[in-house]
């Protein structure tokens, strides 16, 4: 197990009603705040009324920065400073899921820096402080409403990168189960290949004796198994609502990552074909991570895929290749249970735009910690895919 | 899954070295501190030395209090209240294992409060204030480096009590594996038991729908079996004593119980035993626990056995009675592996003290939530662990 400090300083406030907390937990802060949303479904819920009322009968005075989009863009992140600065705002709420959550995070990592924020993107400056933040979640997937991470499109440059820091953690964070239980079946599985595949991100890894945080991790895929198709096939089962919003939290909070390195060379190739298509990353996720497996299995990776195949799938086949590969075959096999497309190409994706996205994807150099991958392994990866 | 507030406050620096950030930490909340430690096993490791260098070159002024036992007592907790008040000191630093630790957070909560410590324990008096601490752990066992709970023992009374609060959690731990290289085999093997214990005492609830937290309750069952065995044989092993270590913390720092209710029946009981016998907790844990499993056993409690049987030890048999109780048979055998004894008679329990045990066990009502527990059916218990 590798060294590590370990700070997960987010409180979660999990459960029914639990909303109303949000006032004495802003007040810490301030009262004057930024409140950030998406593109309307906090309305349909009822949730924009009831955010408004409450800030409202606490003399919480607020602006708005409402329409952030799925791959939140650089734009509105600029725009949220503006107000931000204008206004003199203290901190920031966002309600809705990751995206909402993200550009939340990239307003408050911007608003101390004189600059324009992309740059910190692009690691020509660090998050040195940023303004407080907390969020109302409303879809189980990315994690972000526990952890530091900000990622963030820029449609100019059509690059989708992403940054740290634990200065960035929300403060707070509503999980209330009710408020996904009308998530769209496509959301809803979109956003379970996503937990899916942060954990499998963090499982694979050169690092060998991290035994505890790989049996976690094949713990909280089990429940990805068993509610994501629960929540498909009922949307309103509370219990596969409430088990999947905490996995999706706890599948990227640090939890299972503590000790070990990830490897992420998936999520940084499908940044690259949704930085040009605009694609859901869940889905994204759903066609690479199977090719990403088949790329890397060989003798000496082989070890892991047979822990992976036996633990989270009950395979039970003795030569380690045979039972690895029938455990990716599962792995694709619940991906497409879940509605989930198996080629970029039935997503748009132009077969010239391939070698685009490799070249791209290496412009740091290799990706990848389980298995270094150069362009031409990245190339491969997308043309399997493809 | 219940609704639930999370909050794991604490910070952990785990691995090699990371001592030298308590200079800082300790900064943050004063420079006068009282110093906690135990009977001097942290002199043999060479810990002391290594504390007092730290505190001095950073002008942190300490007292000590020294001595600490295993299972506290609230003697050395009036104590420390005594010389943080006498010296105005801002902040205690434990250093030992679990023991040490719930002393220091009892003298913690005792230096607000006007009255006699002990009235806290009483349920007299609620924690609304505390002197903060901070943790270095010398002992994978009790979790206490990680949550607020303190288990105190008054030998007047032959009571052993239990407060929790979170105003109790360390701010800080250090967890350096390194340190828990030299513990001796009977204190690594009870320490195991008791992380065992605490997780069991979660998993075994009448929240049937917490999926996500009893696999991760599993993964870490299935640490405390591979690597238990590992650190009594090779007791310098860094990756069982890293896994072991981390386990110990995660087993009971709230993860496993948020969103559900905790049994803690073979726990109180425990208390019972160790409060007139001063036996050491992972030891009256390994022989009660099984005794408490075979109790409860029934027909309607079968099927989380069976979930227990299967999932953590493997075992396949259709009969769910039959597979409940190999499931049981193995948690015997693993213990007894560990050198554990298998009858309160071997600790030197006597006859005549069980109905004592039963009567004050069952002060406050009924135990446990899985299976209720009346005073005659711990009596029983009790007897058939005898």
């Amino acid at each position: 197990m590798l060294d590590f400090d370990y700070s997960i300083s987010t409180e979660v406030y999990f459960g029914t009603n639990k909303i109303g907390r949000i006032a004495k937990e802003i007040k810490k802060y301030g009262n004057r705040i930024l409140f950030v949303y998406g593109q309307g479904s906090i309305n349909k819920i009822g949730l924009y009324d009831e955010i408004v009322k409450i800030l409202n009968d606490n003399g919480i005075i607020y602006e708005e920065l409402s329409g952030v989009k799925p791959n939140p863009r650089i734009d509105s992140v600029r725009k949220g400073i503006e107000i931000c600065k204008q206004n003199n705002l203290e901190f920031i709420l966002a309600v809705g899921g990751g995206s909402v959550i993200d550009c939340a995070k990239a307003i408050s990592a911007g608003f101390y820096y004189k600059g324009d924020p992309w740059d910190i993107f692009l690691r020509k400056a660090h998050v040195l402080e940023s303004l407080p933040l907390g969020s109302v979640l409303t879809l189980a997937a990315t994690g972000s409403e526990m952890n530091g991470n900000s990622v963030v499109s820029n449609t100019d440059t059509k690059q989708k990168l992403v940054i740290s820091s634990d200065l960035l953690r929300p403060k707070f964070s509503v999980l209330d189960p009710n408020y996904t239980l009308s998530v769209p079946n496509n959301q809803t599985a979109a956003g379970v290949v996503d937990i899916f595949s942060h954990i499998i991100e963090q499982y694979f890894s050169p690092v060998k004796e991290a035994f505890l945080q790989d049996r976690m991790a094949e713990g909280i895929l089990k429940t990805c198994i068993k509610y994501g198709p629960i929540a498909l096939k009922e949307p309103e089962n509370y219990e596969a609502r409430a088990n999947l919003l905490w996995a999706g939290s706890l599948a990227l909070n640090g939890l299972l990552s503590y000790g070990k390195i990830g490897d992420w060379a998936t999520h940084y190739i499908e940044h690259e074909v949704s930085a040009i298509y605009d694609v859901t990353h869940g889905v994204g996720l759903a066609i690479l991570t199977p090719h990403w497996m088949e790329y890397v299995l060989n003798d000496s990776t082989a070890y892991k895929f047979k822990e992976y195949s036996r633990n989270v799938w009950g395979v039970e086949v003795s030569n380690p290749i045979m039972v690895s590969k029938e455990g990716i075959n599962k792995t694709k096999e619940f991906f497409n249970s879940l509605g989930m497309p198996s080629t970029l190409q039935e997503i748009g994706v132009e077969e010239g735009s391939l070698k685009e996205m490799a070249k791209k994807a290496a412009t740091f150099g290799e990706l990848g910690s389980f298995q270094k991958l150069n362009k031409d392994d990245i190339l491969s990866i997308l043309k399997n895919a493809f």
